[in-house]
């Protein structure tokens, strides 16, 4: 059954920094070691996740090549190469090639926006210099989109298009897309980087998912996926609903990717600060979260609980906010 | 297993018109008859579909007098209810309660932006008060969105509130909200308004859906219905994924619900014109899509094909504007 | 150079209620000759503002009946007369040219998404048959957008279309739809319904304002327009600058329309209780809101402090925050 | 009255490409005599128009040198300095700072979505560390919003930051904005993004404009600019609307700025081809537009008519689509 180039858990990991805020190289390594051994079936540097966008050109170039020599054939790399312009691309591309890596995935053009005849000429104008297989990579919500209908298109001109990561959390569409790719592309791969739904893709048939979570509980994912695939579904269906209030901290619990930062941090790496400056209400909030999540992560058996236990809150932000307007009403009370 | 009060297949039936624009209560009761015989489980009159906001309080009350004398209790009835204020609304649930319906569903407020305190407030003084039980209707396409933290409130607080409808087409938000409700309201009832994706909403524990196809071909929806409950995943999938070029005709082929009605014509049916004028142009493009329609369902055997027959067109819309652009060059070379 | 038929500022005026919900006649009455007598230039009943959704078709009809009575002549009747469909408001437009309404004002199909043909096909029909001229009304937060080529394709077809109602917000959007349309129709009547930039819109050439907060301040916004057609810039941009603190708080102070009410009610009106319902929170907020307008207006002369006084709040949102952190910081500390 | 740091039209200026896709410094060079010459008030080099993201940092580098010199301080350069991350983003400013420019404009991240706090960190990371004053560079279509309050803020506690350039395209917004800074920083500089609105924002207050359009007829917008500030309102909004038909073509004709590119090539500069790829179908309408624009800058005397003619086209778009309806019908009808 498993036929297809790419399958299973990708996690796009992130990059540890050291305390001038270089790639910190050890703690890398250590990284993919460590996920590689959990049993996780590809690593996916440079995805959003990774933080690409923060790192110079030279600096994503260090990571895939770290990476990559970390794995050292033991998992998939799916490398994020998306650069400035074509040329920068295509120079990535290949030298992830020369790597070693299994594939790049490029992510639409972001900041403009364009049409989808701008999309699919970008895609087409990769694809046809390109000297290694290429996904896309589909994430409205932080680039141009990849319509349904040049994704079909793409993928019917260009062998070197080879697959779709989507990150779109759309079903509707994630299936509508399988169901019409499939009778021109019986070999395209299929990767979900909606973490929340990775099992009911999977059950519908999709080849694996890009899952930032699997960064801190790879173990859990991997389990999750091999049930799907066994056919398991009360198993599966009880470990999708365990993970999603991780995922809620994870993903959203704090801007994008900073609360993923502390989590990885907690499974004993060090990560360093991350490049985007926080304000300190952020890194109060933040602490909160890495609480929260240390918690959670304690029922996972995967950490201790924090110092201070586990015990609900003893206040709820709603009795907070009740609080906070009994002490207005009388501060203003108090001025007439 | 089955222990809900609600479960299974919902139709939100269309209304049939007279040729003076008027319900036909004749066809409204053919179509229920028939609905009803095809297995269906329950009858959802006045909902989207439905055109609820096309008709008079007069006439919705009319419309679900029918639907649930005709369905005689051989179907559950979920009555929409929303009305232009709470008074009305809750005189509308009075009624639909003395008529023998089930339960009612209120969809949240439209037009306005209101906060989700005043979705809060809205639902809360509903349920207050209503005489039988209600489901939220969330749609936030067409209406305020009724956000999962307040369906959780709305659901620990008031027993009235026995449900959702959600038609949000997010599957990782209905998760997420199917996980949360549990804790505190084991016998919540969870439909998915969409379509596209009934079976991974099945599969992770929904309860049933309301289908606006369904209305169309409501043998197949039952089938799929039994066979995910049966975990018979393989031909339940392949069921899912057959009707997804009819939902995707049949929901944005037109603008909604026309192409419904045009689906819900062929399977023999008068439905009259629409209330909502159409324009030469969609008059045009619908006999397009329900021709392309009629082709679908023909390979579902549910009618016969088209006079035409349903041979690919001879020419592509690509193709078209191919043309187009040939012949604008070509006149705009003939200027100079 | 005051050709045209509609021109000035519109009242966009709300429905006092009594204590039992009802529609207080004598209290509309007394709104209606207030306006009028501080140089109002029109009355727009069953507009947003007027929260004409949350009427019955029977009680629209009232209302405006009263405001046309009472008006008598004094100056212009633009009355809202959107229905549940096209025949609708065909008979609630011919009922308000009998009641001697100047015109109607028909906003976009609301709560289904539909097409520009479909918007375009709406207003063609309503057109061909209405006995009253009419005004378009776009206000694509709550309705289906008119798009500017609609505008104009309607503008060029229609002679009983006079002209439009915009409350887009969006200035670049407006400036082309006046400069597209006054080639094919010089009569056509443009008001804005954006009160933050009416003087703007006024100097671009607009013929006037459907202005929510000229219903809490009608002499001001009554002088800001004639400033603006006398030229006299500088005196009228101050009183743009010094209302918008005001429409700040009136019009996203709470949910729309709830703190119009408060304000106008604070202009020695009646209102009584929407027919929205508020939770405690809102009905707290409110009550803050309705202080600060209190507050402001006093600045405009125009009421008198509240009771505790005006002087700036002694704790501001952000150092209620920085307290509750440290809250919470502290219980949690306290927990270990 | 002048007695900002900034103020009047800056052209956010596109930079010529040679055949092999690198900066054409020639032509470049050409272009900013060309624009002086004209009495534009300032260059922006590296803005949106400017393609920032499709080059490298040392690219942008290069373009902020040669624009600098070629200026030669007989306009004012504000060079966007936005790099990948805060310390790469101040090895900019810093480089800028020795060449002479005047200010940096920084927009907020983009690719993520991040919070307010994180915009407002963001930026204040930046103003305590740069060698040079700095503007804000708001444009919420391609970036992360950066909220009033936000602004607010930051130009209360850093004196560095001295001005915005705000794309919002939102007039309410842009006065508010105006309105709260005015209170708490005399001296902050607002200069508007929005060419349709330029007269409007000038009227209003606004210091200045960053005009694409500017790019292509500077001496309109120099001319729109200078009789705005000597109070001819006639003659001001006369041109205002005369190039709304430009913009429309430039802004919104193709992916911007593929038009500008046509535009200013049109004006007598070797442009060269972008770096983002054009379909066949781009192309094509590319070429369309291009024509058009030459037209409309032919009615400005700018450039002559193109070799077909301007005579409106025989065919227009409504019409080419009836047609191809009935191509469509007469082929289906012809398959039976």
């Amino acid at each position: 059954m498993r036929q297809k180039k790419l399958y299973g858990i990708f996690t796009p990991n992130m990059v540890p920094l050291d305390d001038r805020g270089r790639i910190n190289e050890r703690e890398l390594r250590r990284i993919v070691d460590w996920l590689v051994n959990c049993g996780i079936n590809g690593l996916y540097p440079n995805g959003s996740t990774g933080e690409f966008t923060r790192f110079s050109f030279e600096e994503r170039k260090e990571i895939v090549r770290i990476v990559t020599e970390q794995v050292h054939g033991r998992a998939f790399v799916l490398a994020g190469a998306a650069e400035a312009n074509v040329k920068l691309t295509l120079e990535a591309a290949a030298y992830y090639h020369s790597l070693g890596a299994d594939a790049v995935a490029i992510v639409a053009p972001f900041y403009y926006k364009i049409s989808q005849e701008g999309v699919y000429a970008y895609f087409a104008e990769i694809a046809r210099e390109s000297p290694i297989d290429l996904t896309l990579y589909n994430i409205p919500q932080f680039a141009n989109d990849i319509a349904n209908d040049t994704i079909l298109r793409l993928a019917g001109e260009f062998p070197r298009i080879v697959g779709i990561k989507d990150s779109s959390r759309d079903l509707p569409r994630f299936l509508n897309m399988m169901h019409d790719v499939a009778s021109v592309r019986p070999d395209f791969i299929y990767l979900s980087g909606c973490e929340e739904m990775l099992l009911p893709a999977l059950l519908m048939g999709a080849d694996g998912g890009t899952i930032a979570t699997s960064g801190v509980i790879p173990e859990v994912f991997v389990k999750l996926y091999h049930l799907a695939l066994a056919g398991q579904l009360e198993e599966a269906r009880a470990i999708q609903y365990k993970v999603l209030d991780l995922i809620k901290l994870i993903v959203f619990g704090a801007d994008f990717p900073e609360a993923v930062r502390q989590a990885v941090g907690l499974r004993g790496f060090q990560m360093g600060a991350g490049r985007q400056p926080l304000s300190p209400t952020q890194k109060f909030n933040l602490e909160e979260v890495a609480r929260t999540i240390q918690c959670t992560l304690s029922e996972f058996g995967c950490v201790d609980e924090p110092a201070g236990g586990c015990a609900p809150s003893p206040v709820s932000r709603q009795s907070v906010e009740r609080i906070v307007q009994e002490v207005i009403r009388g501060l203003r009370d108090g001025r007439s």
